[in-house]
C-alpha cells in the first residue's frame, strides 16, 4: 500500500555560500536518517563537499563550486557514491514564502514564480533557496520538490500579536509578524505529544534566536517579527530595537539602508557587544578574561529572561519552558543564567539536573517544568516532503 | 532660617506650539499649587492664555502668540493679573539633556550651550524647551531656573539593561536605552515611601506611556530607549519594532528619514491600527461600533500585559503594580483589560475596587498588590527647583 512504501527524501537548507543536506529513509519501517553532510564554499575560490553516515565521516573533498548547480551535483554523486539510493523526493527549508505562502506543499511553477516576487520578504535567504530549487528542477526535473516554510508553525498567531503598530494599509502589503525557526518548533511539538497541552515556551536559541508562545501545541506568539532580525538578542542581529535608534543613525550619521542592513544584520549582538565575536562557544571560553565577552554573555540572558516573562504574560501562565538550538542544547551555562533569577517566577532548575544530559533541568516540584530537546529541522522536513509525496500519487 | 522660607515656582513643560505651566508656594508650611494653566496655539493664528485655580477658570484669553517670548509674557502677565506672586524659581521639565546631562540642577551658559549641543538626543523636544529657557533668561534675566530632566529617575539602571546590542563605538557616542516620564515615576516612588522596598513596576499610560521596573526605589529597567518612540505602543508612536521593517520601508517603500520618523511618531500606535484616533478615550466611546477601535485598544493592552511580564523577569518577581497617567489613573476597562490575564502571574484584579476612587485595585489577598496613583510632575519639578534653589542661597 502507497502510505508504507518507503521513500528516499533529501532535505536541503540553502544558504548564500553553503548547502547542508540529510538524506532520510521514510516508511512504515520508521524514519532513518542515511547520511548528512554539506556544499561549502559555493561561489568561492576552493569548495567543499563534506558527507557522513551517522557519526562515521564518509567523504570529504575540496571542490570548485561555483554555483548551487555544480554543489547540488557534487551532493547528488556522494550520496551515489556510497550507494545511497536515489531520492523520490527533494525537501527544502524555505525561510519565507511571504504573506501568500505559509502552509508547507509541492513546488510548482506557480509557486516559483510567487516566492521570486517574494523577495523581499527575506532578501537576505530566499534567493539562495530559490537558486537550489531551480538548480534541482533543471538537473532532475523528475523528482518532485517539496517548500517547507519556516513560518507555517506561526499561522496560529493571533491577529493581536500578529498586527504591528502601524498604518492598516501595511497589513495588507504584509508587513506583519509571521515568525520563524518554525521547522524546529514543530519537531519539538512533535516530541512531546502528552505535554503539549498547556502553556508551553519553546526557546530556540542558536546562531539565530528566538522563543515560541505555544497553548495546547499551537503558536499563539513569538519574538521574531517581520524578519530574522527582530525578537532576541543574537549572534550578530539586534533584536528588536527602540526605531528611534534607526532614525538617530540615519539623520546623525547619515545611515543609508545598506549599512543599516549590514549593521544591523552582521556586526551587533553579541558579536557589537563583546566587539570580538558572535559565537557564543567563544565567548564562553573568553568569559574569564574579557569583560566585554562577559557583558555579552549577560545582555544575551538578560533579554532572554526578559522575553520568558513576555511570553509568560501572553500565555497567562506557564507550563514548560523546553530549550533548543545550538545554545539552548549545549550552553548549560546560559541555560543557567537564564533561568536562575526566575525562581519567583516559578522556574526552578536544578543546578546538577542543567548540567546532565536531560531533558529534565528543572527540581521535581517546579512550578514550571524546564526540559532540553534536541531539535531535527531536517526530519520535520523529510516528514512533511513525505507526506505531501504521498497525497499526490494516485491511489493504488 | 532659609529652609523654611516660602519660594514661587512656575514650572513648565514646553512644546513645540504649547507651554503648560504651574506655580506653587513650597516652605515649611507645605505645597501649594496657586494656579495652573497653558498657553496654546504659539506660531499660529489665534492663541489662547487659560489660567485656573484649584478647578475654578480663572483667566481665559485669545491672544496673538508669535513666539515662546510673547507666550511667556502672557503668562506672567495673567499670574500678575490675578495677584499670584513673581516666582523666586522657574523650573522646566527637560525630555532629555543628552548623555552628560541627567541630573536634575540649576540652568548657567554652560548647561544651555551642552543642552543645544545634545539637540539629536530629543530632536522633537529639546527645541522648545531651550526656547523656553531662553525667553525667561532675556526677560527675567534675574530669576533662577532649573532643569528638570526626565531621564534622571533612569540613572541607576545597570548597563546590562541600559547597553544596546549595538558596536560599543555607539554607546560612547551616547546610543544607549535612557528612558523617559522620570518625573512621573519620581513622583510615585515619593508616594510610596513605606512600599517603595520590593519589587514595583510604575506603568505610566497616557498619550506616551512606558513602564518602570523599580527594586527599592530605585530604577532598575524602563521599556522607552534611546527616544519616546520606543517601549510601548502608544497613542500615534509605534514603540520597539523588528528593525527590518524599516529596512523593508527604506528598501521597497523608498522612506526616507523624514518619512520614518512622521511614520513611527505620528502616525502609528493607536492611530495607525484604529485608522480613526489615537486618543484611547475616543476609542473606548467607538469601541462597541468599530472593530478597528476595539482591536487597537486589545493590541495596546496586549503589549502593556507582555511588558509587565518582561520586567517581572526583569526584577526577578513582583511585589505591586502601579499605574499612573491619563490613560493608567482613569481608563478602568484598559487597566482590566491589561491584569485581568495575569492571574496566572499573581496580579488578581478586584473588578468592583478597579471602578472605584483607588489606590487599591486588587483583592486583599492578591500575591501582586495593584494600585492607582494620580502623576504629579508639575509639584516634583517644583520640589527639586525649590531645593536646588535654597542650596545655592548664601547661609545666613
Amino acid at each position: 500500500m502507497s502510505m508504507t512504501a518507503t521513500r528516499h527524501i533529501l532535505c536541503l537548507n540553502s544558504g548564500s555560500s553553503s548547502i547542508k543536506f540529510a538524506i532520510f529513509a521514510l516508511g512504515a519501517g520508521g524514519e532513518e536518517k542515511l547520511a548528512e553532510g554539506a556544499a561549502e564554499r559555493i561561489g568561492q575560490r576552493a569548495g567543499r563537499v563534506w558527507l557522513r553516515q551517522g557519526e562515521t565521516p564518509a567523504i570529504d573533498r575540496q571542490l570548485a563550486l561555483p554555483r548551487q548547480q555544480e554543489a547540488l551535483k557534487a551532493v547528488f554523486a556522494a550520496l551515489a557514491e556510497l550507494h545511497c539510493p536515489p531520492p523520490e523526493g527533494v525537501g527544502h527549508r524555505l525561510v519565507s514564502g511571504g504573506p501568500h505562502h505559509q502552509t508547507h506543499r509541492l513546488i510548482d511553477d506557480g509557486l516559483l514564480r510567487d516566492l521570486r516576487a517574494a523577495l523581499r520578504f527575506a532578501p537576505l535567504h530566499l534567493p539562495a533557496e530559490i537558486a537550489a530549487i531551480e538548480a534541482v528542477q533543471t538537473a532532475w526535473p523528475h523528482i518532485p520538490q517539496v517548500a517547507c516554510f519556516d513560518t507555517a508553525f506561526h499561522q496560529t498567531i493571533p491577529e493581536i500579536a500578529s498586527r504591528l503598530p502601524l498604518p492598516r494599509n501595511l497589513w495588507h502589503e504584509g508587513v506583519r509578524k509571521y515568525g520563524f525557526h518554525g521547522l524546529s518548533y514543530e519537531y519539538i511539538v512533535s516530541q512531546i505529544p502528552a505535554r503539549a497541552d498547556g502553556k508551553t515556551i519553546i526557546a530556540h536559541l542558536g546562531n539565530g534566536a528566538s522563543m515560541a508562545a505555544v497553548r495546547n501545541g499551537q503558536c499563539r506568539d513569538t519574538t521574531m517579527g517581520l524578519t530574522p532580525t527582530g525578537g532576541l538578542v543574537m549572534g550578530t542581529r539586534s533584536g528588536d530595537l527602540d526605531p528611534g535608534v534607526l532614525l538617530y543613525l540615519m539623520e546623525e550619521k547619515g545611515y543609508d539602508a545598506g549599512q543599516l542592513e549590514r549593521l544591523l544584520n552582521h556586526l551587533s549582538g553579541l558579536l557589537g557587544i563583546s566587539a570580538c565575536s558572535g559565537d557564543m562557544q567563544t565567548l564562553l571560553n573568553l568569559r574569564g578574561d574579557d569583560p566585554h565577552a562577559r557583558q555579552a554573555i549577560d545582555i544575551f540572558a538578560y533579554h532572554a529572561r526578559k522575553a520568558i516573562g513576555s511570553l509568560m504574560a501572553a500565555l497567562g501562565g506557564l507550563d514548560r519552558l523546553i530549550f533548543t538550538g545550538g545554545i539552548g542544547e549545549h550552553a548549560a551555562a546560559i541555560r543557567w543564567a537564564i533561568c536562575q533569577p526566575l525562581r519567583a517566577l516559578g522556574l526552578e532548575m536544578d543546578p546538577v539536573a542543567n548540567e546532565g544530559p536531560g531533558p529534565h533541568l528543572s527540581v521535581p516540584h517546579s512550578p514550571v517544568d524546564i526540559l532540553v530537546i534536541p531539535t531535527n529541522e531536517d526530519l520535520m522536513i523529510a516528514r512533511h516532503s513525505h507526506r505531501l509525496l504521498l497525497a499526490r500519487e494516485p491511489p493504488r
